[in-house]
């Protein structure tokens, strides 16, 4: 069995010898630019661990896995130009470097090329791992469309939220480990329960990082604090804020979100108040722990021996930020 | 064996079926819009002839006859987007009803859509089925990326306007009929017999677009005579006329090109009359039937009665309107 270290260098390894170099240039260089900027390679590792859970080896998952890598990446890509935005991992964006044009169609070209990835897996599993890449593809789009949606919605509730980030985040990361569990050999019962782990890994995950954005620091978060609050991002922060106000804070939190002009330093500042008097921060902790324990739970009912099942504990812990 | 109109209600009635009543409404409505639209489903039908040639029946070949389809759809989709394209078949384009966002992310649920189709291919099939339509997937994109580079490019050869239409029109035609092919049963000669035919086709089929843009009737073409003139489209027909024009004709031509304001009738005639100087009419016809006649001696190699290949070769007479 891999660590997760030596599983991320041959990952990285694979994933940076990938050209595309086939004219013309202008359709696979944002593609090389794209999946060689570097990424936590996140999905990739859990599908390549779950793997080697079940039959000591994931050279079999290894491709499949650049596959769902691709996949993700691509997702960045086309989400960038819907959301006009102009950084991603410290980098340009495609729409910026290139053009808009360019960017859908050399996104449209990366899920090709993620399903050539994906159809590399072994002839016996290539049925169910096309039709669980295909859903859970199509899945992330609808949760895109919902976020899109929700920008402009008045009212968003926590299950619209949930169900979400559900589509958006969890359903790929549970498809990696569930794709993991299917190529290693594992029964139904033990795909689905891995399946079940990054669902609630995923949801813990996203609310994690919602907290974060207000309340973590800029060394841990990797980038700027406050921006969801600018943003006026529908977060399950905000979500349950506007939920729990009176009418007085109501009022105010509601103003904030209409100012057009203001100081940034200012709006950051006293949302983050409101949401302390309301205690949010602690019902996000709470929600990420109640999310957590549901995975974990899962991981503990997988039928190995617990010493198969110590990598994906830890890398789960370390996504979640906690020490244990 | 069914005819083409057997086929063609067939078909349309599978298509016509299909319903994505999913939420997000606003992922898949546009989708369903686009594919519901009446389009020719030249590639299916295509498909499904050539599966019924070696095999007597096509059932096995309607899925991925669809996926095809859906996937020609979906390049129309994000290609419209591309084109700034305000109308396709009569209707308004899918950015224009809706807008580019919901354009770009329904495209990219149809393309995940196609491959579930192509997925639903028999097992045994699956695999190069499935490998093929991923390699004419990427072809199709770099055909499109051409066609936007030669734009705004100012040299476009002879060789470098087929090279794009082989990739824009003619591999997706090769390779449905190749599909169709190996899920009748044909040997792999066969097959390959039938792709070469669909190559030669689609281009014959691209030149006669262009031929019938400037030299065609309204009624025959289905669309005004004379747009690409109008918009200085790089087709064979001016890349012809600048390689053969002598310095007064070509300063003619250019300053055509050049003018910002025009009276649209004007220009189209002087330009159409270059054009039957130089007779480029008929060297584009001559080239044509070349093209033709070489798919059709590939489709008389096919080792089958010649029984089996009329309604192949009915279908491509009338794809190109000619009467034999």
């Amino acid at each position: 069995m891999q660590g997760v270290e030596g599983l991320k260098v041959v990952l990285e390894e694979r994933i940076q010898s990938i050209a595309f170099n086939r004219p013309p240039a202008e359709l696979y260089h944002p593609i090389t630019y794209t999946l060689h900027s570097k990424g936590k390679r996140i999905r990739p590792i859990l599908m390549l661990i779950a793997c080697q859970m079940f039959s000591e080896k994931f050279d079999e998952a290894i491709d499949p896995a650049i596959g769902f890598e691709v996949f993700h990446n691509f997702t960045l890509l086309h989400d960038d130009i819907m959301d006009n935005a102009p950084v991603r991992r410290g980098m340009p964006t495609v729409h910026e470097k290139w053009n808009a044009n360019t960017a859908i169609l050399s996104g449209d070209a990366m899920m090709i090329e993620a399903y050539r990835f994906v159809c590399k897996t072994p002839a016996k599993h290539l049925g169910p791992i096309l039709e669980l890449f295909s859903d859970t593809a199509l899945a992330v789009c609808e949760g895109q469309m919902f976020d899109m949606q929700f920008e402009t919605r008045n009212e968003v509730s926590e299950s619209d939220y949930m169900e979400m980030i559900r589509l958006k985040t969890a359903v790929l990361l549970a498809a990696s480990l569930k794709s993991g569990a299917i190529i290693g050999g594992a029964s139904d019962a033990d795909a689905e329960r891995l399946y079940s782990f990054g669902i609630n890994l995923g949801l813990a995950f996203q609310l994690k990082d919602d907290w974060l954005d207000t309340f973590g620091n800029k060394q841990e978060f990797g980038k700027k604090i406050g921006g969801d609050i600018v943003e006026n991002k529908k977060t399950f922060l905000l979500i349950k804020a506007l939920e729990r106000a009176n009418e007085n804070e109501k009022k105010e939190l509601i103003s904030w979100l209409q100012k057009k002009e203001f100081v940034e330093t200012e709006k950051i500042a006293s949302v983050k108040r409101i949401f302390e008097v309301l205690t949010i921060d602690k019902l996000t902790q709470k929600k990420v722990e109640e999310y957590s324990e549901k995975a974990f739970e899962q991981l503990k009912e997988v039928q190995l021996p617990k010493d198969k099942k110590v990598i994906l504990e830890s890398i789960g812990h370390e996504l979640l930020g906690r020490i244990k």
